[in-house]
């Protein structure tokens, strides 16, 4: 570890930190956190708190910290081979080793896998080749992306246009033409309090419709959606809601981008969030748990309805002109094989699962009557406590009260990160999938106690 | 080393690689080559094959391969803590140490280094940047970017608009409107062969003027260029034109991005292409030479009258809604350190400068005659020879033949890695920076071979 007694100020003066409030965080007046370590769900700092990371880092972190299988792996790619590009052919022993095991773990019907960085860039490749899609086919105008409200599909112009939050879209003139939104599957969030689960899908239904037919069906290339909202705010779908929308999709001819950054891997107790609930996409974008964030790396899975056509389309234009100096980089390639053995050797999804329902269980008895909590939701190892300033009227807190912020760092200084999610008072959850029952008990615990604190 | 025989047949069967043909890679008609190891200047495949790399991968391993003071950074950075997100102020010691140390190296009059994964994400953060930028101005319409044909600036969806090359716009329906385009400052094709190269600067500040005056000041935010155009064709400026440049931007209020992918930390034979240049830009865009390639990572780096509105932004608006999961990345810095300390203590800025002339002035010794050969050029560790149908007349060969290919193909049979530039015959020369006069002789000398055999 390092002595130097000048890093907090460097960083102050030197680094750009993402999602951060950058005046304050110059003027030294928001936190400051230098991370040095971990070891399953917990992690350690410069300053010696040894923290219990109820947000797996940014829901990534899905075999926990400190796996030594992984930073072997690393090590031994670094020194035999620490990059080469994947361009016109090229591979390494690494990046073509993971293409066969992403693909044996792949829902049914797909048909290659394309590596990139973040769950960011990998939605911008989907995107590319949803529109090139559409070109081989002679379908210029058939280029619209529907998204949801409350969606998280990256960071970027195009992908922070994919996501419906705020947050993303302020100040950066987003979202761009392309990307057009409709209902989040929100149940909690319903318009009407009376509709049942079954109603409020066919809502969605209906305002998908409704969205469809006013672009136009033939204006409408793709629809992209996380099996679970995620940033969002992490909901679970109302009952039905997927089987309900691909049969709109495939009456107009639609694709289907499931978005697994969140969900591939494992973290709802099944491999991929599409098996879960039946979903049948033509791409998959996967990135956090495909390497448990050991090493950055994404992937595009592309289904056969799609590769059929990019061949096409190569065969008719040569090189498909796409490409990230970085794509299959062997580093990440290798962190994913260590990473996707170590989940099978621990039995992890299974534990997701297991572990997953606990926590949202005891999280459920522990704080679901309290006065201000709306609903406690979630399904395998994600969970979401969502707070109200009125349960019956589900009438919400002013933003600027920033209740959920408060109750998260109540919860920090008792030694438990969760997460305050961008949009609405939602305290999120989503530990490693090592995750145990005592370690859960605690998030559940320490959560209750900080919701006592902040709103009695 | 895998003894896997299926190896092979895995990539064919899931592996989508970028920039690939991908019908031909899936019936084995597109080579393939799995890359083992590498050392200085060569990698060694699986075949047993060991080639002089003289693109450096895709000019990225600036230290060369094997270069094990970086792998064992990677190693300890992976046994001691592989990832914590820099979200909200948080921070590795590896991440605010590298933050220092491109500050320490970065031209006058920045402030502040944002850490992304790879060029494309960085151009992304930047056109972000500049349009948040406009709105905290209060000028909402001030928003298009200048780009050059001819540019390089990524392959998403508006990075690849920032590009001015055919094959990363045909069948994406880029550029977005976002994006408009200006003359490519390439003298070798000038309009008019009698041209100087004052004239032909003069040619392209005209045709900026112009196209500012028809498009509006007030519309446009930013022009974005390479010091020295890479992958658009290897081509150092015209003399003048960064000093003639910038005066027309700055007499606008129109940003400069300086992209430094390929020339920063190094490859001109100074730190970075903007003190080789003159240019003050307001954004540096780097990635490759920052880490070798070792690990992903990117670099914003941000001009200080910039910075100064992003506080102000902040304060008015709180936190700055953008991110990566994967932003400064704890390996991707541990390899920065690594690298850039490598850089120094071997010396390579230095050899950059001194091996990469004495490459240039071998080629055009040795081919710069060549009845197909219409220019030898190149600036520090880039070289570049552009083959011509007619010497005299400066007439291209069509592209179908693809005689550039065709050269290139040839060296590599004779164990000689160079890239043929995708638009137009332009042979690629971009080593890693430890190159020795011995490796650039062998480049040379094949290079020449493999023009005789091709072109006679």
């Amino acid at each position: 570890m390092l002595t130097n007694d000048e890093l907090a100020k460097w960083d102050r003066e030197n680094f750009m930190h993402p999602s951060t409030h950058l005046a304050q965080f110059a003027r030294g007046e928001a936190p400051q956190r230098i991370v040095t370590g971990g070891e399953g769900c917990h992690i350690t700092d410069r300053d010696g708190n040894r923290l219990l990371d109820g947000f797996a880092g940014l829901y990534c972190v899905n075999v926990g910290y400190g796996r030594k299988q992984i930073a072997d792996a690393i090590a031994k790619q670094a020194h035999e081979l620490a990059y080469y590009h994947a361009y016109a052919g090229h591979g390494s022993e690494a990046s073509i080793t993971l293409a066969k095991m992403v693909m044996d773990r792949a829902p049914a019907g797909m048909a290659r896998v394309y590596f990139g960085l973040g769950g960011s860039d990998a939605n911008e490749t989907n995107v590319k080749l949803v529109w090139y899609y559409n070109n081989i086919l002679n379908r210029p105008q058939k280029k619209k992306i529907i998204s949801r409200w409350r969606g998280y599909h990256g960071s970027g112009l195009v992908t922070g246009s994919l996501t419906g939050l705020e947050l993303f879209h302020k100040k950066f003139d987003l979202p761009l033409a392309q990307v057009i939104h409709t209902e989040a599957p929100y149940y909690f969030r319903r318009p009407d309090a009376a509709m049942s689960e079954a109603d409020f899908t066919a809502h969605c239904v209906e305002r998908l419709e409704a969205l469809i037919e006013a672009e136009g069906a033939d204006t409408i290339a793709a629809f992209i959606g996380e099996p679970i909202l995620g940033t969002g705010g992490i909901v679970p779908p109302p009952a039905g809601y997927w089987e309900a929308i691909q049969k709109v999709l495939a009456r107009h001819d639609i694709l289907l981008i499931a978005d697994e950054v969140v969900t591939g891997f494992g973290r709802l107790g099944t491999m991929f969030g599409s098996d879960h609930y039946g979903m049948k996409p033509d791409l998959i974008t996967c990135a956090k748990g495909l390497t448990s964030a050991y090493a950055p790396l994404s992937a595009t899975i592309v289904g056969e309805r799609m590769w059929t056509v990019l061949e096409q389309g190569t065969d008719e234009n040569g090189v498909l002109g796409h490409g990230w100096t970085y794509s299959a980089h062997p580093i990440g390639a290798a962190a994913g094989i260590a990473n996707l053995e170590l989940i099978d050797e621990l039995g992890l999804v299974g534990n997701a699962g297991r572990v997953g329902a606990y926590l949202n269980r005891r999280m459920a008895e522990a704080v679901g009557a309290h006065a201000h909590v709306g609903e406690v939701r979630g399904e395998g190892m994600l969970c979401a406590v969502e707070l109200v300033a009125d349960r019956e009227a589900r009438r919400f807190f002013d933003a600027s009260e920033g209740k959920g912020a408060k109750v998260v760092a109540a919860m920090l200084k008792r030694g438990v990160i969760a997460r305050a999610m961008p949009q609405g008072d939602i305290l999120g959850f989503a530990p490693p999938l090592c995750l145990t029952e005592a370690e859960a008990d605690r998030i559940v615990a320490v959560t209750a106690e900080a919701l006592a604190e902040v709103l009695g």
